[in-house]
């Protein structure tokens, strides 16, 4: 029962968090979106810190299970194209971590601490990807190319949600459109029939 | 003498703004930075409002400048980096602009606006050098190509410099690494040779 309403202040303080921005939100707002007492709402988390670190700590269980699931063969353009499907889509849900993704890291330093942690982690599994396509001949890609290239793909994974916000501020989120915008980055250095195989596989998620 | 108190004014609120976010930052602390009183900081800017839009007013016109100067030829590698490295040292000079660029968007319904203003046309004299690069036979990419190329170049231009407030929180901002990080998108679509010219572009830069 504790956890039904601990798990539903959660879900609750997601919801706001997402529309009006963290920064926006008290956890009076929250208490009265959930329809519970501010003293109830207390009894489960001291401060909106608390909120924040619970959801983010959901947040990041769940993208390093996507970041870490360990290939048993070298990863192809669709293992490529479903981690950043998963990645981003987890994102959208989650979208108030990356609305100010800036002012997110100075407020809260731990979670700034677990974001970089999280970024290394992110720019491994990218590399070895990466590294995969090339070792398979379907991608030709210097050392070099390859670092810019992840550097590209973990900058627009960062911020393609902030982006979207900006460009329409009402409008809904759609990491699918994102992440056929992430994979050009490395579209170019594709040998041709891979690149048309990266086109088939992006309309099955359209 | 009016003028040049008001010139002070912005020096030291930008100065404010760049180290510790506008957000963060009230009229008092700039009239303290500034060394006058909240009273004839009033007489000058009634609100900080006045101020961010007041120095929103100098980086757009800067911006604007860089971005509609008219070439009387196609645009070669030449261009593209030296309006790349102009822009960002301009952002870097205004970079509280961008430091939560969500954030001063959601706040400031009119910066929204002009910002949007400033974002078409610089997608369009992007647009416009691929399709000079292409024209002069250095780069090779189709429309859909290109039009992707722009976005990514876009975005990046809009975020760089809160990633690498997130990567290095105390860090200098580095211009010429985020030109070289940027025209990345485009170097794959280029022949051989032209890529080669890009490299040695680029190291004069550095």
């Amino acid at each position: 029962m504790a956890t039904q309403t601990k798990d539903w202040i959660l879900e609750c303080a997601l919801t706001l968090f997402n529309e009006q921005g963290e920064p926006n939100t008290t956890t009076n707002a929250i208490a009265t979106e959930a329809d519970i007492s501010p003293g109830n709402l207390y009894y489960h988390f001291h401060s909106k810190q608390d909120i924040v670190e619970a959801l983010f700590d959901a947040y990041e269980q769940r993208l390093l299970d996507i970041l870490v699931t360990p290939p048993d063969r070298a990863a192809d353009l669709d293992d490529i194209w479903l981690l950043l499907h998963l990645s981003f889509e987890l994102m959208g849900h989650y979208q108030f971590i990356y609305r100010d993704l800036t002012d997110l890291c100075t407020r809260y330093p731990k979670l700034h601490h677990r974001f970089m942690g999280i970024m290394r982690l992110a720019k491994q599994t990218a590399t070895l990807m990466a590294d995969d396509l090339v070792d398979s001949g379907i991608m030709v890609a210097t050392k070099n190319e390859r670092d810019a290239m992840v550097e590209n793909i973990l900058l627009i994974s960062n911020f393609w949600l902030a982006n979207d916000r900006i460009r329409s501020p009402k409008g809904t989120i759609d990491p699918a459109r994102a992440v056929a915008q992430t994979i050009e980055i490395l579209k170019p250095f594709l040998i041709p029939p891979a690149r048309e195989l990266l086109d088939s596989i992006g309309s099955r998620y359209h």
